[in-house]
């Protein structure tokens, strides 16, 4: 089968999602349910339409958009990423995986393919954890990984829960029927920029993805002592930012300690309460992430990091609470799926290699409900979440191809 | 003369005032030029006005509001303090030496005397740094120590200038019309609650302010660089927030390191861009406030952080630039006006003590063109700036009565 794959038409619809954004080009944000996604969403919804595919949405956002196979009542194949953007990244992180898989999808419906099995399109909500706090919310309900209760009460940075501010956005009805039955999918694959440097610095265009490392999220707050800058004295404070400053350096310490180039710790915000020039903080909240391919290695981490919270603590009289938001368990790839990968690879003869996600996906959720595995094009300089974060068009166009023999493949 | 001060009639005033604030009581936030604010202008307008007072405002919204003495042409005798609040605050804070100030002239006309000289109550514009990021700005200007274009200049956390924000609150004209003629005042008494423990464990109900401590900010902007918390390895990073850590910690440290209770050093301000618990930050603004009786000794501080950056920025491969945003000189109090104090001390039989000001107060500008001193009334548990700052009614009352026998005396 010969596919034609239009990459001026995906470059042209990146740049269209590109421009549904909170922020001055070329930076992009799209928090999930802000004007911007809903804007992205109902675009995506026409593009969906426009290719003949029915679309359905469930009541946390997710929306799922099908080609009707020749058997309709087989488990289908499906595809996809998300489209919600953290403050200020960049234009490919997910874009690549939605737009990708709908022009695989044109590809495949051009050269006269009939599936046997439906191929469905998928857009996961939320797969930032910008809003909520917590990353992956529309996967994570899709695979029965998150109760309905503990996600409706999810609350955002303004304190509206997670279900008021879908059903304000028009996502109505309860939480539980997201749950997908079991056998719905028999694969699934998500198209991504690595995120990362190992395509681009070893000069191999694809990464078939055998394992996604596993992430945990700390949600760490700081209680000590306000007063006056000038009237507290040095010995008779209890500083939350000082004791916040303590921990941030040992998040960094204690993923620099396992030795292995796999952990990774990052504490990427800080609020200071009350906040002035003159003040001694008396509140800090400050998150960690921390990931490794190594469930016990991570854990390991997350221990050292509670131990010296406690120590900081102690040595400064405040008090330091360190809850566990999320520590998810690392996936495995399908075998199933990555011998789709490589053997669409091998038939267009592009040369790929094996290797393991850092970042966090929807698929580290999928895996748990449907075979699935990843497939990751180079990104310059291995930069992600930042406005200059770019793929080259002949990568996202050669990840496309590849996708689409694979689906091609697993449809049957 | 005997005066009689209405206790009462202050803490109902100091409760109407703190009903201008938005942050839920007992919480107090009154932002220069705010709502609150400008509510809070208007109700101290009033009240000057009830009391027989000719208002006056100048182009920065300093309010002056006086009770002609028999010669006017002599210089006047002043006393006043802010109204404005930092977020989440309490409420006496400046706020004494406004209302106590108020009571005093009335105690004094409702006790029949007559001045010779005028004397006039002074309410400052934003002493607290909040907005624009430099402390007393109306004492400043008021005082000739800070040039009308750079104050014109200076922009809100929102990019709006002062004389944007200014303007459209009412208070128009060139800012160099600010600064006053030399000899406009023949004694300037700032009343004001200690900030700090000293009269409250020393049991001494009165401080006399012999000198005031020298304060100085440090603006420092850290950029890093930034990318995806799971993409980038440990060994790769630019971490901005971990370079922040480590001169949060630096500012403590040189602070401590000088061996004298009178050095502090603190840092109130931490803003991390991007912000986003999976994104490493690539940006981090934090601010320095380090403060000291001597000069020499807060400068050598001074240095210390800028060096500590400097080598954080290298280890780090990160740049860190430093901003003195001020750096004021210490005050020394006038003899003049510390000894109508003392004297009115012990016309009154009221204990009292000499003692430093280990926080910044317009008193600190108005010492450069009026002999000048303070004068303390403990607060509990030494603590300001925050919801819980107290001073009890009797502490209060005795303060405005000393202070009210000593603008007798000054205005002779």
């Amino acid at each position: 089968m010969k596919l034609y794959i239009d990459t001026d038409h995906i470059v042209s619809e990146l740049d269209e999602l590109a421009g549904f954004s909170d922020a001055p080009a070329p930076a992009v944000t799209r928090i999930v349910f802000s004007p911007a996604d809903l804007q992205a969403r109902a675009w995506l919804k026409e593009k969906c339409a426009a290719a003949g595919l029915g679309v359905r949405e469930d009541a946390v956002g997710n929306c799922f958009a099908r080609w009707a196979g020749t058997d309709p009542s087989l488990p289908a194949v499906a595809s996809g990423s998300h489209i919600d953007a953290i403050p200020h990244s960049g234009r490919f992180d997910g874009t690549v995986g939605v737009v990708g898989m709908l022009e695989a999808m044109r590809a495949l419906q051009a050269a006269g393919f009939r599936p046997r099995r439906s191929i469905e399109l998928i857009h996961f909500t939320s797969e930032e954890p910008t809003r909520f706090g917590l990353g992956c919310l529309g996967s994570r309900l899709l695979s029965g990984s998150l109760a309905a209760e503990r996600a409706a009460a999810l609350k955002d940075t303004h304190g509206a829960t997670l279900d008021e501010v879908r059903e304000a956005a028009g996502f109505t009805g309860g939480l539980e029927s997201v749950a997908l039955p079991p056998n719905r999918y028999h694969a699934f694959v998500e198209l991504h920029i690595e995120q990362g440097p190992l395509l681009e610095r070893t000069q191999v265009p694809l990464g078939v993805v055998t394992a996604i490392a596993a992430p945990a999220t700390l949600d760490i707050a700081v209680q000590g002592e306000g007063g006056h800058a000038g009237g507290v004295l040095m010995p008779y404070r209890r500083d939350a930012l000082a004791a916040a400053a303590e921990i941030v350096l040992a998040v960094e310490a204690a993923a620099k300690s396992t030795g292995a180039i796999d952990t990774v710790g990052t504490v990427g915000i800080c609020e200071v309460f009350p906040g002035a020039v003159n003040s001694v903080p008396s509140q800090v909240r400050i998150t960690a992430d921390v990931r490794d391919v190594q469930l016990e290695r991570r854990n390991a981490v997350l221990a050292a990091i509670g131990e010296r919270c406690q120590a900081v603590a102690a040595s400064r009289r405040v008090t330091v609470t360190c809850d566990v938001l999320n520590a998810d368990a690392p996936a495995e790839c399908s075998v199933l799926v990555m011998g789709a990968l490589e053997a669409a690879c091998r038939e267009l003869e592009v040369a790929y290699r094996s290797m393991v996600s850092r970042a966090y996906h929807d698929s580290l959720f999928m895996a748990r409900i449907a075979p699935t595995a990843m497939l990751f094009i180079p990104c310059r300089d291995g930069v992600s979440h930042r406005p200059d974060e770019f793929a080259t068009p002949e990568d996202i166009a050669r990840g496309t191809l590849v996708l689409a023999h694979a689906l091609a493949r697993l449809a049957g």
